[in-house]
């Protein structure tokens, strides 16, 4: 089969497509032939060198993939080769075959596009267990989504609006914030002339957003504690900004807040099943009924993941980026 | 009634004992004829005028109380004249009688001594609330403590080891340490010399603390993040460090970890009132089994209340300081 791989470690030129053996699945494992991987950014990361693969994971990148079963383990009794499944994994998902735990598949609704649907397994599976499994968002909370038109973003928008949640959003043109307005997006910060402190607490009669999704991380710690409500959450994905953030005890205490951190790959299995399997029964009903579909902004074949990789890094996209093979 | 009160900010010498009207109870309270207050770091904000009283507070300090009951507001159907109970309060603890809402009122069993019961509310609260309710500290887990020989740590070191947990605690004294020892801590650590990090992770095989409380605050939550296990809560009671905390949210992230802050004093009277329900229920028949006792170090009359303050300022005690009428 074929794969896109990392030869050595660099920029997105490095990027090349190679043959690889044909997977075998595991007895708990299914093989999918894959008709589209998503982009995220730890692929960024794994190019680069800085986020070496799982233990028995593949050696080239690719979190989700959605595609048809090709062949199942022994002991797999869910599925058939056929379905139309999409699927979490801890990698290798740049390729035409890939072998996944029965527990990380989901389903692909008839009402999803099969190539789309490999947009939707990372995205939901990291704002569902953060901002709803963690954060336990309720109906009538405000969430604040930094960075709203992006993949995670696009996402986080459509679950907390199908719950009935105000969604306040940061993104850097009019543009992005007119596809999350569109989404359902209430309150729009533009982060490049607007304060989003102010604006949240001003939309909120000054008692700020009770959950915020962020991967910016360091940088914006404290405009977050300001911007939160009594009793908030804030839910850390990332650290795109590259230093650590200066916590105010006094001012976390004075709300009764939470600061949480996650990673969803580096998570054990077990704990990503509990994850797909909360998904499954909880949030992929929206799927079904059209309230969350998969934003994808663009495809590329996979001889052209080096583009892939250089859209994801100029972050000019709405939505998600996949790869085809 | 005789109350301390505090005529003008500033040093322990302002303390006065005064004369203040009794207080009549409002419909849903109760007044207690005071038996003791205990005396908690929140009064000595108070005395130097950093920490103002709630609206409708008495306005000298006491955040909590032993005594029975003197008189019952007419919607108070739980409590009797005579019941011997202990109370936490909004203020006004340091006086002859105390108005509380029914709500903040615990029964005090036979087998504990009524002046010795003052010494319960707040530190059972303050470590049930964090510990217990929103950390979700479990049998087989590890707790750190820091400070363990004072009011707060000698109650987690209690109710962590009833419950079946492993107990870590920091102290600045061999003796301050034995007693944490004698109560049922597990692992002891001088932070004067020694580095509590490396004893944590060496005395879980490098797994860390499952669960901190901490008053120290920004000065040590690095490290705390460092001593703590995957999946970790950290909950932050103060900052008597005064200094905001660096937080790394790479080393978050790897460890799932969350960080909380909380008070106790400033939230609302239902939010209060689920707490002391919540301990009633679930902690409060550790005090009857003798499981969990008041750990008193000293009491003082009324008229020293400037000793108390002195000492409670000066570390200098192992267990809880209390004020008698």
């Amino acid at each position: 089969m074929r794969a896109v791989t990392i030869p050595a470690p660099g920029g997105p030129d490095v990027l090349r497509v190679e043959d690889r053996p044909d997977p075998a699945p595991g007895r708990s494992d299914v093989v999918i032939s894959v008709a589209a991987a998503g982009v995220n950014r730890a692929d960024l990361h794994q190019r680069e060198g800085n986020y070496p693969p799982p233990d028995r994971s593949p050696d080239w990148p690719g979190l989700e993939v959605s595609g048809t079963i090709a062949a199942v383990g022994d002991a797999v009794a869910d599925w058939k080769p056929g379905d139309r499944v999409c699927a979490l994994l801890p990698g290798g998902g740049y390729a035409e075959l890939a072998a996944v735990p029965a527990g990380l598949v989901l389903p692909v609704p008839e009402v999803v596009d099969l190539t789309d649907a490999a947009g939707l397994p990372e995205a939901m599976c990291t704002v569902w267990s953060t901002v709803f499994m963690s954060a336990d968002l309720r109906s009538g909370e405000t969430l604040l989504v930094h960075g709203g038109s992006g993949g995670i973003g696009t996402m986080a928008i459509q679950l907390a609006r199908a719950i009935g949640c105000r969604v306040a959003v940061t993104a850097g043109t009019d543009e992005k914030l007119e596809a999350c307005r569109a989404l359902g997006a209430d309150i729009l910060i533009n982060y490049r002339d607007q304060d989003f402190v102010e604006i949240v607490l001003a939309a909120t009669d000054g008692r700020g957003a009770d959950v915020i999704l962020d991967a910016i991380g360091g940088g914006y710690l404290d405009r977050n504690l300001r911007a939160l409500a009594p009793h908030g959450r804030i839910e850390l994905i990332g650290n795109q900004s590259g230093v650590p953030g200066e916590l105010s005890i006094g001012r976390l205490m004075a709300k009764w807040g939470t600061v949480r951190a996650s990673t969803l790959r580096a998570r054990p299995l077990a704990n990503k099943e509990k994850i797909v399997a909360s998904v499954l029964a909880n949030a992929w009903p929206l799927v079904a009924s059209k309230q969350v579909r998969p934003i994808i902004d663009r495809s590329f074949p996979f001889e052209e993941a080096r583009r892939a990789h250089e859209a994801m890094e100029s972050g000019d996209r709405i939505g998600k980026l996949l790869l085809v093979p």
